[in-house]
């Protein structure tokens, strides 16, 4: 009925009088105030009495996005000018440092009964902008991301805007597809020809507790109804060079950090083969039960990877998961001259790769990548919502890739890493990678050429680790008067550096070794020039220590 | 001596001659074609030799942001256009249904080593969006979530462009200061006078398993260390009708989905607590340790609220640690009218709250919540990564609140709903509840006038269950075959919607029900017309069947 009033109505004049016998059916169905589905003119709206519920007024709706439209195009501008052209701007700097508790004043926190003005809105999102650290300024070089890709940028605000969740091919149809095509792709990298199963996860650290949790599942289907409170004690087994999610993992899924074995790495931060296997032995004579070894292919601090076929070996020797905690250095894989630091991923089990680390997708985008082809992953973390999964869908269920996952609601992250690479191509991909490691290698190369610098290790991937030796600590002899002197450089150097706001660069102490500087190299919108910059920086920053 | 050089060369004309003499200098510092901190006039680019490592040149940056502007600028219109304007008019389609095998076709999945054109990749973001579910939609009622904010789209893709993580002060000033804030406003509305702590996190699954193990570690924070295997039997106790995050942390967490003890609800959905307190005593004579109970306020199908004072009484006898789960439900918290429901809510230890539901939140927004302010949270999550978490900072670390997650890099989600919430105010946030409940009362009322329609129950809140019986089922009598006639009857409805793309509304089976509809009322972008129309639609789509 209600097409057939409006078609109706569609060629009556605007008069309210010629209305009338329309008006009437129009209170009958009580839509005489509704903005959305209007009969009448716009202009002259219908007026008629609002229906109440509970006292709320429930004619038409009360947000109409054309309201927003001007603030939406300025609140873009805003962005593109401020988070995107000006905080990737070299000349600008990489942050604006105020402390907390003048930082909390500045941004005016409170939640309040009351709005505000969308021009106040504007000016809260320009402050927003403004102190926060550019990540994406061609000088951050902090963490395992860095830089700006414009491509996965737009992908990312379409998701924003689409809001949707990657459960099932209902709600997300384009999600969903696309998330299988870019695991496929990853999956062949990694040399899987025959394909695989996988899924996107908020992060790397939920890709390796994936990948745990999986591996106990295949060496045990019971523990997922049972628990492990009868179970053996299982033990696991990383090197100490390792990400520390593989320690959360294990405090988190109940298999606890001390049956977390550590193998011991060499000088370049590779695990030590021979090591595993002595762990392994002595963890089955003390009655534990080995289930999973994690390799790392590039490890957080100093990029090293671990020797994948040798440690390969000794899963297939005894019978153990292997996964690879490729979130970092997963991206050689794309690269024909580097993707032999990998030699032997595809004799993992499982591998977890992070996208929105040197692939540079917006953050987050990881991949857990799983060989099995039998249903594993959904059989391990299944548990078929009926409100969601339903089995009598008109469609092939299979789509339906939620049930896989360990979060309910999941956002399509992959959908940003699918179109940059639509945009860019494998190639270019490449071409990024080799050139991230030339750099590393210019890097490291002008380090061990200056003075004052000193390397820690030759660089296998992106990561530059060195020491800054101001000149008052030069005429020190290699000792312990030297390193615990030196041990204060490095966070007097990174607080001038965020003060001064010139540029970003991590350091930490490492197992017995003083602080250091660990230099990440990935956006293409560094040059060398940036290379140079960060040494005279340092340089500047520290010679009067 | 990068600073000389600028120095010198400024006051320098532009003809090659005079310039050679710095050229000599800028050869050597290697500089000649660097755009970003170029010395020479960017209208006569410097020509030499360039840095070659590897094969690949650093002179400069490859990419720059400002070629790919008019990209941006046009890749924004279209989100403007397509994603937000014409996603949310109710008068365009709520989905474009194409089955999964057609969709591969139109979408050209595939990843290839070559890049496309921007134009290429403009129509893919355009695609992409018209073969996506507008979840944003007026006539959007499939999920917990609807509706679009645009306060909350602005605060995303600020996010989006800035590529922030929030695990420490250094890395996301703003936007750890604001997590802050937001937790501290909902532990308010809790009724924690004192405070507590919390952490959002990637939906809350996510933060009812933050509950789940929290809980364990508060009853035995050994297990962190030592595992389950030497532990005795867990036991933690939730309603049948609780969200499935609850079996799938039991799995994940080694506790086993048979040590969750489901307790019967009453017809409308409310765990009982007579029941509860026989399963504990069960279970205590089994020699199994309970450990914790689960409540959900606002349950997925039904939107039923568990008797909060009652569990929370029966908790605290046994000392069991009170969670609960008010992913859905907590939105009531703000209402002076409806918070009623929660009553209670203030003596749970640990409470699960999405933003992103009813408070219209951009996905994802969930936050976690914990009552207790001895630092329970950090030392139960902990594990001091020493290339994060440096102790050494030169600012108050306690505002580095990563070590609090199991994830490492994170989102900072609680921006979305503090940038919404600044812009409209806790009244309007109130307004938006009182309608979506009054909304919902209106709809089931309207259910109780139709022929043909049945009202499942009364709702409590804005999920609102009926069943559609088609004329041709009307005579048969209130028995089996009416009930296994009538479960096929919703899915074929839901997939006439889907194909006509008029609305979208989910069905399921629940317990020993047929499949009804399960419609959910949350945007303020729909109207009681919307109500009306999908109950006749719904008639207009089944009345054949």
């Amino acid at each position: 009925m209600q097409q057939l009033l409006t078609q109706q109505t569609q060629g009556s004049s605007k008069g309210s009088c010629i209305l009338l016998p329309y008006l009437l059916l129009f209170f009958k169905s009580d839509n005489c105030t509704e903005g959305q589905s209007s009969m009448a003119d716009p202009g002259h709206p219908v007026k008629c009495s609002p229906v109440m519920v509970d006292g709320v007024a429930l004619n038409g709706p009360t947000v109409n996005i054309l309201d927003s439209e001007d603030f939406l195009q300025q609140s873009m501008a805003i962005i593109l000018e401020d988070a995107v052209k000006k905080a990737t701007d070299v000349k600008e700097k990489v942050c604006e440092w105020r402390p907390p508790e003048e930082l909390k004043e500045l941004l005016d926190l409170e939640l309040r009964d009351e709005g505000e003005s969308e021009s106040q809105i504007l000016q809260r999102c320009r402050d927003a902008i403004r102190y926060s650290v550019k990540t994406t300024h061609p000088r951050f070089f902090n963490q395992l991301f860095a830089g700006l890709e414009p491509y996965s940028l737009v992908a990312s605000c379409i998701v924003e805007a689409l809001k949707p969740s990657a459960y099932t091919y209902e709600v997300g149809p384009v999600f969903t597809l696309v998330e299988d095509a870019v695991l496929r792709k990853m999956m062949e990298l990694v040399g899987w020809e025959e394909g695989g199963d996988g899924i996107f996860n908020a992060g790397g650290s939920m890709s390796n507790m994936y990948a745990v949790n999986l591996a106990r599942y295949h060496h045990c289907p019971d523990i997922k109804q049972l628990g492990l409170s009868a179970a053996p004690r299982l033990v696991l087994f990383t090197s100490q060079e390792c990400h520390y999610s593989i320690s959360k993992a294990a405090a988190f899924l109940g298999i606890g950090t001390k049956n977390v074995y550590k193998v011991p790495s060499d000088e370049s931060g590779k695990m030590i083969p021979s090591a595993l296997e002595e762990l392994i032995k002595k963890a089955k004579s003390e009655g534990a039960v080995p289930f999973m070894v994690n390799a790392t292919a590039g490890t957080t601090v100093l990029g090293a990877f671990d020797p994948l076929e040798e440690i390969a070996d000794i899963c297939g020797e005894h019978n153990l998961w292997l996964h690879v905690d490729a979130c970092w250095g997963g991206a050689a894989l794309i690269s024909k001259k580097h993707k032999h630091l990998l030699k032997g991923i595809h004799r993992a089990n499982s591998v977890a790769w992070n996208p929105h680390k040197m692939m540079m997708a917006c953050l987050q985008c990881s991949a857990f990548l799983v060989r099995d082809k039998t249903g594993l992953l959904q059989r391990c973390y299944s548990a078929s919502a009926s409100y969601l999964f339903q089995q009598d869908k008109f469609y092939d269920i299979s789509f339906d890739t939620g049930d896989k996952s360990i979060q309910c609601g999941r956002k399509p992250d992959a959908f940003k890493f699918w179109l940059l690479w639509k945009a860019v191509g494998a190639r270019q991909l490449e071409q990024r990678v080799d050139r991230a490691l030339a750099m590393a290698r210019y890097l490291a190369d002008e380090i061990k050429k200056r003075e004052g610098f000193r390397l820690l290790m030759e660089p296998e991937y992106a990561n530059v680790c060195f020491w800054y030796i101001p000149p008052s600590l030069r005429q020190l002899e290699d000792g312990p008067e030297l390193w615990s002197k030196l041990h204060t450089v490095a966070p007097v150097i990174k607080e001038r550096m965020m003060k001064v706001g010139s540029m970003m660069v991590g350091y930490q102490p490492h197992s017995d070794r003083a602080n250091f500087f660990r230099m990440i190299v990935i956006s293409p919108q560094a040059g060398k020039a940036d290379m140079d910059f960060v040494l005279d920086e340092i340089h500047n920053l520290g010679k009067d220590l």
